[in-house]
């Protein structure tokens, strides 16, 4: 399990990317925002909030099985930039919370149906067996569908201080980067481009886009509407995020084909195997990390 | 495919159930509020914004795959219970349509996912293939997600002339039906009890709560709450619906038993061969009836 979410040391000052900007703006000394400490702090808070949301209840199976993935570490990267949006917009933490496990809740059950044996058939997520491998493929289809369900719910019912035409707007906003023109669009295109030849960097795009891209962005987006942040704001960091999800994927891709199993948490070489559309396979591993420094 | 999804016949006036309500008070001759009527009347409007809602559009495989099943008739039994409930409390047949539509998407969604090979492993669903004998597992996941995410964003995007206060409670409620304390409970427990020998009616009953009543339930609550009703008027609405959906649960399991699969549209005595937690199996056909009387 990654040293990220499980750390061994804790902060008594509670940072904030607003607290960050304030700093920033009044002194001339280099920032002293310190970008490692603040992934763990979230990670720590989002890790508490998705576990009192999702406990262990009757009927027990389903839920343990939610639980079982949901609360298998990973690093919290999409929740993170859900409360660091909304911080940077003026909002609090716990405004963006719910939104913030409601994502994560989605990037599971994303892994869970991806993981299937009729999709990726993938052993080992996250450094663990994966879900159907522990609770059958029926139980680990269903407990994603909850979780999908769940996460609409737990926005609806747990967010607090703010509008619920706001809170309409985070729903519609989530629901767009999960479905037919989004995270399924990228996967539905992933499957189907299996073993093809001729695959363009288009295509390519287009997956990752939707299956990366879409949900790393709709993060910002959720904690920006929720933090107060007006429609420029909203489609600034938008912006911004559609690269830094591109530059994710692209990292992704290099470590697939780079990396070890047991480093990575997850089986490594899937993509080769699978003969999946990736960068490397694309444009080789050079001209894939020059990509990236460019 | 039933004569209800495909009338011959149109009507040149609108019927509602308020205009129902009307004529029964102010006159003291037999009601002629035509239920057949109302409900091939509702079955073609929610048809048609169905086919509306879901184009067909690239990934086109995905699409195709969502409308083949989503269009592919039945009876529309919660969209008009939906409908009807928001026209009993003075709203409009527009107002409910999106959450009308949701339910449906809701339905299919979980019909599509039941029916994979991991699950029920069907073949037949309202006298067609399956969506995975056609499209594949794979696409047939993620078809049923992409569908259980676009419900909420329909109701978010597409509902109009509500306050978004109801529209987040009408989404909290919907997520409610379909999670781990709504279908997907009722489905866990319905696959872990085959084959068990000592199964209560306690037991049975939770399943169809869940399974079966929690949506049809949730349908009338949806349309209560987007119609304008007050607490009370949910209140009393979700508890007629809530002996309404036992009935129908009794009668679909004596169906299951005896009728045909071109009579039922889908394959007839499954539950027999899954050997599941039924009322025939647990009292018999005949004392089942008896039931169904009483």
């Amino acid at each position: 399990m990654s040293a990220l979410v499980n750390p061994v040391t804790t902060w008594s000052q509670t940072s904030s990317v607003k607290d960050f900007q304030e700093e920033t703006k009044s002194s001339e000394k280099i920032p002293t925002f310190d970008f490692k400490k603040y992934m763990l702090e979230k990670a720590n808070s989002v890790n508490k909030a998705l576990e009192d949301a999702v406990s262990l209840r009757d009927p027990l199976k389903i839920h343990e099985s939610m639980r079982y993935s949901l609360l298998a570490g990973g690093k919290r990267v999409r929740p993170m930039l859900c409360i660091a949006a909304c911080e940077l917009v003026g909002g609090d933490e716990s405004t963006a919370m719910p939104a913030a496990c409601a994502v994560e809740m989605i990037h599971t059950m994303s892994l869970m149906h991806d993981d299937l044996p009729c999709m990726d058939n993938d052993d080992l997520r996250r450094g663990k067996p994966t879900n159907h491998k522990i609770y059958g493929e029926d139980v680990a289809v269903l407990a994603g569908d909850a979780l999908l369900a769940f996460s609409f719910e737990h926005i609806a019912i747990a967010t607090k201080g703010v509008s619920s035409e706001r809170i309409v707007r985070v729903i519609g906003e989530l629901a767009k980067c999960i479905g037919s023109e989004g995270l399924v669009a990228g996967q539905v295109v992933d499957i189907c481009s299996e073993g093809m030849t001729e695959v363009g960097l288009d295509h390519l795009e287009f997956i990752h886009l939707h299956k990366t891209a879409a949900l790393l962005e709709g993060s910002v987006v959720l904690g920006a509407i929720l933090g107060g942040a007006n429609d420029d704001e909203v489609e600034n960091l938008e912006n911004l995020q559609e690269i830094l999800g591109f530059l994710f994927q692209v990292v992704d891709d290099i470590l697939d084909v780079t990396k070890s199993s047991q480093e990575l948490g997850k089986t490594a070489g899937k993509d080769l195997v699978a003969d999946k559309t990736t960068y490397p396979k694309l444009l080789g591993i050079e001209k894939s990390r020059s990509l990236l420094r460019n």
